[in-house]
Formats: structure tokens, C-alpha cells, sequence
């Protein structure tokens, strides 16, 4: 095993919460901060200058997508673009049904947007998953009806990474209603995964930056074109009448920046150091538990293992000790003491469940940092094996 | 007059509409970007440090609001703080009643939501203006019903600078029906004018980053304690349950330095600076018409005034060719190729609204810019006379 000499190693494992920014998202950010200060809605030049400059994010985000410019709404985030699609769609399209259709492991901001619309007396579905998080295509199929409006369920899971069969599941979903409308929780799948909003029968698909090396505080909603949607900010008339308010023209640019970093690189960066530290807890390790495995079947960022016989806060308090940062369960919910509803809903005994961490890869980290946050989680372990025994 | 060497001053007199954030501002954001990235939902130390780094900026925030920090909820911007004021508060009251009061010169982002109440079936009055903007106390309270949930109040407009008596208005409210709610939307007003929210019996006020040199996709929402409130954006738990998503950890840092810039200070300059430019105006150029006044019923940043005789879109692309930016009429409306609202309600006639131009200081402006901008005017404005005429 490799040997660490310092302790001020800084190891920074929990990119499914939120990344680092760029330093060349920074860059344009304070660039943009300082020159594009002007309100775009203004007439006069120095405005026009601004929304000359969100049009090329806007170009940036589409092409990643794979749609046209018209088609992506700037949001303040993940969870608003979330709730934009699935508010937003349902009020739009009210005379269609009330029959809403979701899975038992969407984060929290569909998940609880779906329980609030269930207790206004719209008819939910939550789609069961299997041991490795996937959902069933014939459930999904026979839970289709007339009068149901969309269905909304994301591309990958947040704590174990499992990717939903997205151009699948929309082609059934279409072939069962075509009225039915497709939702796509994309905020742990875009920049993980090679996609185009165009294959799957998508009709509204979110994404965050902040999970991709750009800032906090801004998402983007994927529209396709003739889908109506209801907005819920409502006052100016921005982006194109579906979300009032001044332009985040810092966020709006440091996300065009992000996307703009070569996604595939990333990916393959990622896989190989995926691949790396599976290996390596595989082999070194013993009486683990991975809750997802190492394939194309889930993104290449996040490992979900249980190691026996220590609580995950535990084991997450004495790793960040030694600089190490991880994650027990989703960062979104840790802050609540309960369960994790997705490892629950997998069907995990709750002694994987409550020694469950969830490691999260950036293109960014490297072999070195995983060696030793390897090394640092077996010693850790064994140690409190032993204590937690006696 | 002050005589201008060079051509290529640039002189941004549209401060209302949004302002350049300070340098302090941008180092912050920049700083925070690069170090407070951890999200601040996460358990471990990183995400702690993160979560009380956005303590202090919530302190600095209920300091100059006059507020406890629990009462402060960091939002998208000034639009979601008014959206979720208005359809928040209403939407935890319902049981009280059908019946919402507002103005006629409020910003778009009230008049839109009240707009869309109404068409939901709430009863709404809009409150008359005077010719210099100022509601009625009488027909305010003529106005209050024993089933009215909330009254909105703008603190100060957007497009006169008008200052309503809020401290007047808040008492007369209480007075006729305790359970009244009283919003008022502080966007151009914080920072403007010395204020406490204690004093005047405001549940909810909602303020904006990009207006007082601070970042542009980040506001706040003081909500007094006590009051409730539904909000509509779900998912995690973050703002005390009110406003899910992860946080705009660099927005809310900019806004904090932002606010925590000697306030007082900057309105005193604005005052010096506004009335030097009113007098050159009143003294220097013939045959125009102020919309406001220069006394402390109105902001000390807005100057609106008709320059008789030409268009004030003419007027403002003329200003640009000089690198001098002005509006007219509100930046968040001005695309849309309609009369002012506000103007319109003050009673204005066509030819005052249609010449109207709104310049708008902040604390950074100088006199010579005042000098240069008001000698451009004069120019263009007896030449663009002349031409008309022929």
C-alpha cells in the first residue's frame, strides 16, 4: 500500500452534494460580475450586451442537451427546475387527468412536490425499485392509465448512482398515452452521462450546476418545444414568460462555463478512478457490502458501500479527521437523523443501511487521494471493528 | 458648464434597475466560490463551515433590517421574495378570508401575482395614487375588511422613488383588523432610506442583492416571527423548511458584504448627488417636468423626469452614443413597448409619460459624470426639438 507522508492532505469525496467550481467558472463569474453588471431587460446597449452574453450560456446548455436554445429556462437551481416541470406541467394540463405517476427514490424535491400534490387530491403511483435501485418496466407500464398526466422519474439516483432506462421508459410511456408527459430528475445524470434529451421521448428535463464544477444557485430546465407549463414566479416577463426575475447573470455565465469543460473527458476521468477505488476496497477490505456496483448501469461518480459493523456518521466523522470527505446517505436529508428512503426502498437490511456511505468521484481527484482515503477507511474501520466488539 | 475632454466616459445612471457590484463583493464571491463550496447540508466539517459562513451573512442581513436572523429566509431573488410573501402568507391563511388590497404603481412581480389571484377568484382592490405617486390612508382603510388576509405596499417605487408612509399604513392596518397581513416589498428601498422593520408593524418585506451593488439571483425575505407562511418550493429542509434547494452559498456572501457596506453612508452621497443633478436640471435645461421631488418623501437615487417634446426611447439610445445609460420607464417592463403603469396611475398626461426618463444614481456616481450627463441631455434635447419641429 502506498504510504501517505503528510497529514494536511485535503480529500474531497462527496461531489454527488455539490462540487468545486472550476477555477475557470470563477474566473468567468467575477468577470461577469464586474462587466456584465447591466439589467438585460434594459434598452439601451450595455443591457443588450448582457443578454447577448446569456444567449451564448443558453447555447452552451442546449447543445449539451442536445435541443434548441428556445427550449432551456435558466432557474435558480436543481429543486426549481424540478418544480417548475412538475407544477408546472400538471397546472398547464389539468383537464388531462389527475393520475400522477413517480418511483420511491427521487430526492427529496420531487419526492415531497409529489406528496404535497397527493394531499391536494391528485391519485400518486410511487414505482417500487429493485435491490439495485431499478424500477420495473412492466410496474411502470401497467400503472399507465388515461387520465394519467406525467410521469416524473430521475435519470440517475443520488446516493447510489443507478440509471433509470430513460429512452425506455419514455418510449412506454408514450406507446401507453401519448398525452402522458415525461419528466426527468436529470441533476445526477448530466455531465455522467453520454445523452440527448431528443432520443428519449423527454418532455422536460432538469438540471443544477453546481453538481457539474459550476456554481450554486442556478439550474436550467429543458422544455421541450410545444409543451405548456404553468410558471409560478411571475412579474417580468424573462425567459420567455416562465421565470420572472432578473437574470443570475454571474450563475447564467458560470454555468455556460461549466458545461462548456469537456463533459466526455470527464466521464472517462471518472470511470477510470471509479474502477480504481472499487477495486481497491474490493480487494483490500473486509465483510463489506457495495449497495451499486462498478458498470454502465450507473454513472461513474458515485460508490454506495456498507461497511459492516460501523455507522456511517461514525465512520464519517473520523474519516473527515484525516481530511477525508464523504457522505452518509444524500447530503440533501442528512441533516434528519431518518433513514435513507432510497437504500430503504431498495430493500437493504438496516444494518447495511445505517453503515452505508456514499463516496462521490470528480474527474478533479485523483489515485493518489483515493489510496489514501482507502487506506485511512480500512484502518478506521478495523480499529472500530475492534472497539464496537469488545 | 464643466467642460468634457475625452468621449469615452461611461456613465451608468441606471441604478434602479440593477447597480455593479463592488469590488469587495466580487473578491468575496470569488473567495467563496473557490472555498465555501461545500455543501452545507452535508454532515461533515466542510459542509459546517459552509453553514456558518452563511450565519454571518444572515446577521449582517437582520442587522440592517432590524431583525432576528431566525426571521431572515435567503431567496432566488426579489421576485420569489414577493412570490413567496404574497402566496406564501396567503396560503397559510386562507381560513381568514378572500381578500387581498395592493396599489396600482406596485412592481410587476405583485401586480402579477395579485393578477393571477384575482383570477383564481380573490376579491382584490388596487389602491389609487396621487399625481406624485402616494396611496390614500383614507381609502386604505376605507378598503379594510374584516376578511381581508393581506395588504401589499411597495416601500419605494421602482420608477419615482416614491416612499409610502409605511410606519402610517402599518399602524392604520393593525388598527382596522389585527389579522391582517402587511407585506411590503422593500426591493427599492432597502438601503434607500433608514429603516427598522420593527417599527412599522410589516410582517413580511422582501429586499434584492443586485439593487444595492450586490450579486444579481439573490434576495431575502424577513418574515416576522410567528407569521406563517407555505412555501412552494419543496424538497430538502433547508431555510428553515421555507425555501428548499441547496443554498446560493456565493450570492448570499455577496450580499452580505454587500450589505454590511456603511448603508448610511451611501444614501447621505446619493442625497448630495441627486439633488446636484435635480438643481442642474431645473437651472440648465428649459420647458421639462419632474415626475418626483427632491425631499425625503422620495429615494434619494431616482430622478424621473419628462424631457418635453421627444420620445424617451429617442432620448435614451441618443444618451447611449455618449456612453450615458438611462431608462425609461422600468427596466423589467421597458421591452415590452407599453405605457408606464406607474406614470399612467400617477395621471399623468401621454406626452409627459411618453418623454418620461427615469436616471437613477448610486453612492459611486460623481458630480462630473452629473455634469457631463446633464449637458449630453440638454444637447440632444434642444437639438432632437429642433429636428421635430421642422
Amino acid at each position: 500500500m502506498f504510504k501517505f507522508g503528510g497529514l494536511n492532505m485535503e480529500v474531497y469525496l462527496d461531489n454527488a452534494a455539490t462540487t468545486r467550481p472550476r477555477d475557470e467558472v470563477v474566473e468567468a463569474m467575477a468577470w461577469a460580475l464586474s462587466n456584465l453588471y447591466a439589467n438585460p431587460s434594459s434598452l439601451h446597449k450595455k443591457g443588450l450586451e448582457v443578454e447577448k452574453e446569456i444567449r451564448e450560456s443558453r447555447k452552451i446548455v442546449a447543445k449539451a442537451l442536445g435541443c434548441s436554445e428556445k427550449e432551456v429556462v435558466f432557474t435558480s437551481g436543481g429543486t426549481e427546475s424540478n418544480s417548475l416541470a412538475i407544477n408546472g406541467v400538471i397546472g398547464a394540463n389539468r383537464r388531462l387527468g389527475n393520475h400522477i405517476i413517480t418511483t420511491k427514490t427521487e430526492h427529496k424535491s420531487v419526492l415531497n412536490s409529489f406528496n404535497e400534490l397527493s394531499s391536494k387530491g391528485f391519485d400518486v403511483t410511487y414505482l417500487d425499485v429493485d435491490s439495485l435501485g431499478f424500477i420495473s418496466l412492466v410496474q411502470l407500464k401497467e400503472s399507465i392509465r388515461p387520465e394519467t398526466i406525467l410521469v416524473s422519474i430521475m435519470h440517475a439516483n443520488n446516493e447510489t448512482g443507478t440509471i433509470q432506462p430513460i429512452n425506455e421508459i419514455g418510449e412506454i410511456i408514450k406507446s401507453v398515452n401519448k398525452n402522458t408527459f415525461f419528466h426527468v430528475d436529470g441533476i445526477q445524470g448530466f455531465g455522467k452521462i453520454k445523452f440527448n434529451v431528443k432520443q428519449s421521448n423527454i418532455d422536460t428535463y432538469s438540471l443544477s450546476g453546481h453538481k457539474i464544477h459550476g456554481p450554486k444557485g442556478i439550474g436550467a430546465l429543458y422544455i421541450r418545444g410545444g409543451v405548456k407549463v404553468q410558471p409560478f414566479l411571475l412579474g417580468g416577463s424573462q425567459e420567455n414568460n416562465l421565470r420572472a426575475g432578473t437574470e443570475n447573470v454571474p450563475g447564467i455565465i458560470g454555468l455556460g462555463k461549466a458545461v462548456s469543460l469537456k463533459q466526455e473527458e470527464q466521464i472517462e476521468k471518472m470511470k477510470e478512478l471509479k474502477t480504481y477505488m472499487f477495486d481497491l476496497l474490493k480487494s483490500s477490505i473486509e465483510n463489506i457490502h457495495f449497495n451499486n456496483d462498478n458498470n454502465d448501469r450507473f454513472t461513474p461518480h458515485i460508490i454506495n458501500v456498507s461497511l459492516r459493523g460501523v455507522r456511517s456518521e461514525i465512520m464519517l466523522h473520523s474519516l473527515e479527521q484525516d481530511g477525508i470527505y464523504v457522505s452518509s446517505g444524500s447530503a440533501c436529508t442528512s441533516r434528519k437523523k431518518d433513514f435513507s428512503h432510497v437504500l430503504k426502498a431498495m430493500g437493504l437490511k438496516n444494518d447495511l443501511i445505517d453503515s452505508a456511505i456514499r463516496i462521490s468521484i470528480s474527474s478533479t481527484n485523483t489515485k493518489e487521494e483515493i489510496e489514501y482515503a482507502v487506506d485511512r477507511m480500512k484502518t478506521h474501520l478495523y480499529d472500530l471493528r475492534k472497539i464496537i466488539k469488545r
